[in-house]
């Protein structure tokens, strides 16, 4: 199942083509995780504060048509791969209008300590939440990124 | 006196319009106090490392004509009022190859306690600090801000 | 009367103090604004594609307690000011669960000639727009900025 | 040969966990095109006004270690790739002080003719600037990404 995020492109994300600027899906992205994990019951402000971190580690994204000023998008997400060590989604950005292809790509993350900044085993560090984001996170995996 | 801060506008800082959105000129003071105030001795990394934060209270900003991508500006920030609570900064964002006049503000900050978020003086909480930013910043203050 | 608008503070907008930075309210502040507009009937995306621009003279800030990331927060915004010539927004940025105010400021905009750049009467340059704006922006518009 | 851009972290640019954002990364990417592109004589806004977009058709990103307020790093940019079609940059961003590696990736554009959106040839398109960047750009052309 993918997770839906709706919102409108913002006034300050223009650029001067009149597009949205490339650089803003990568904060649509974060827009969407954190519904996500809310929605799953694991809110990324209670996970950080627990001291568990979740940067990114890469981000790979294809642009297929500019997106423009007041244009209503749905970010649908889904979760690629999840394991104690990291978690990496899936998006695809498409016009709510239209359903037309905007963009899609993936982010990886590792759970890190976040008073070290080194990686940890999140069902060994804190393993109420890491059962918590495996079963809340299940309805949202797919079995492959296809 | 004034502090020259040199900085060019970012194709990401343009809107559809083609100019620099006016949101950016709020970053652009914050890198001319960041300049500033590391050109006086008192880096604003070591201010928060003691302890002492400097939120904004107030900003106010007055556009006169846009800027371009591309375009390279001049930021020239002085002290408008520097008491142990509460520090002002004036701006003149002018383009470096004319002269001409951009935008220009002030933003007014009080000096915190950053773990509780409180107000503080800061003559009393870290005497040193004040010393020296008073010292350091006596030349880019100004008797006014005319 | 006060139009509302409700966002969610997003992770991209925190800085290392862990507040909502504040550049951000002067992006709020716009999506405030093409939020009332859209609701009365005027997109703002329209205005511009009529040629008519409606760039930002003069903001103003004052910042009472900072926004974390997650916080819901409503934009009241009502029309402070409207004549052919130029419009004042004003806004007041409160916490949605508590009702606590974070900041609250205005923007003083001019009609332009996008082409030229220059003012223009919004009365004799497009009538059926400024009628329209005149209109819908009634319900909005407050005698005084009290 | 690789373009080297400098340039400090901005407090705007931290975010909650004190780390510069990792949207940042694509920005500086652009601003190290800029400069680039500046270098070998082919302004891109002189590429723009005369009708050639280059949008960004993918981005790649891996990040190894934050960057923080006030950090002084160091873009280093080549040109993995150049045709008359498309072009790639690759970038190494490290700490000025120290060099070390805190993120890597590459960009990969289209030309295309503004008014229609499509993609066009340069070489037919605009032969005398396809000229310019071929020979502007060999320096920093590498034969492999390695």
């Amino acid at each position: 199942m993918e997770h839906l995020t709706t919102l409108t492109v913002r006034y300050a994300e223009t650029d001067r083509m009149g597009f949205a600027h490339h650089s803003n899906h990568i904060v649509w992205w974060e827009l969407a995780r954190t519904e996500l994990l809310r929605a799953i019951g694991v809110p990324y402000s209670e996970m950080e504060s627990t001291g568990v971190g979740c940067p990114v580690l890469e981000i790979h994204c294809r642009y297929r048509q500019p997106a423009y000023y007041e244009d209503q998008l749905v970010v649908r997400t889904h979760i690629a791969e999840m394991t104690p060590l990291r978690i990496r989604f899936a998006y695809v950005i498409v016009k709510a209008a239209s359903g037309a292809l905007v963009a899609s790509g993936e982010s990886l993350h590792a759970f890190t300590d976040i008073a070290s900044g080194r990686p940890l085993r999140l069902d060994r560090r804190h393993p109420e939440l890491w059962q918590r984001l495996q079963s809340g996170g299940e309805r949202y995996l797919a079995a492959s990124e296809g």
